[in-house]
């Protein structure tokens, strides 16, 4: 695990690589008496400008969401209320990241598997994609993904 | 005010273009017993791709956030959790729009003046804006966009 930022960001972000592949960032909390905000940059802190989003809510606590990989989609997630947590697998490693506050996010890069679960307190999550849906992009067998990465 | 949607997309999205310039859009909602989904595409649902998003939340009810315009920024606004109000204006028209589910959004243009207020249920908005941040493009004086616009 590093603490760099790979990314060249200087605004009190860090950003931590997880065995998984997967990078876990916090991001600096703004607050003040009208309320709190975090902001991320697109092509710099995150290292692509989103071609879509999808938010995700009212997941049934035991609920499995994700049991996929991208081949060449990367995927930035961020809980935006509630939390959830992540599992994310390169086919070497697993890596488990709870999402609990809007000012961490988790980079799943392409050829990494995820899945979500344990969406508590009205989990809502909002995920970023670099590429616009295309289900040919999908890896739904986790058999398959494992003989691609090892 | 029109129903059709002046960006090409056939996905069920519909987009309300309001007298003060911005455009309401609803987008589906995919409900299953997983839960729910709703998912955007930029550069064809939503005129451009991303290149900041920040999170407001925590906002106490009687304050009021925004009140600005941006030269060339366009924003789009999610209320993720909750819900809030927005006030937009062009400077001949304001419109009200209630923002309290993931599946409804704002596009708010350049040069349309903007106030957040109402922050209720745990308010917490999302937007993602056009451009990286810069503090040479907001507008902070009512009377000086007037003077711009009208």
């Amino acid at each position: 695990m590093t603490t760099e930022n790979p990314f060249g960001s200087e605004n009190g972000l860090s950003i931590v690589a997880l065995d998984s592949g997967a990078f876990e960032y916090s991001f600096p909390m703004h607050t003040d008496t009208r309320g709190k905000l975090t902001a991320g940059e697109f092509q710099s802190d995150i290292p692509f400008a989103p071609l879509r989003y999808f938010i995700v809510n009212e997941v049934p606590t035991d609920e499995v969401r994700g049991e996929h990989a991208h081949l060449q989609c990367k995927q930035f997630l961020i809980c935006v209320s509630g939390s959830c947590e992540v599992i994310t697998d390169n086919g070497h490693a697993k890596s488990l990241t709870i999402l609990d506050r809007p000012n961490k996010g988790l980079l799943i890069p392409e050829l990494v598997w995820g899945i979500q679960h344990k969406y508590v307190n009205g989990g809502t999550l909002l995920v970023f994609a670099s590429e616009h849906y295309d289900t040919g992009d999908y890896i739904r067998s986790y058999d398959g993904f494992l003989s691609l990465v090892t």
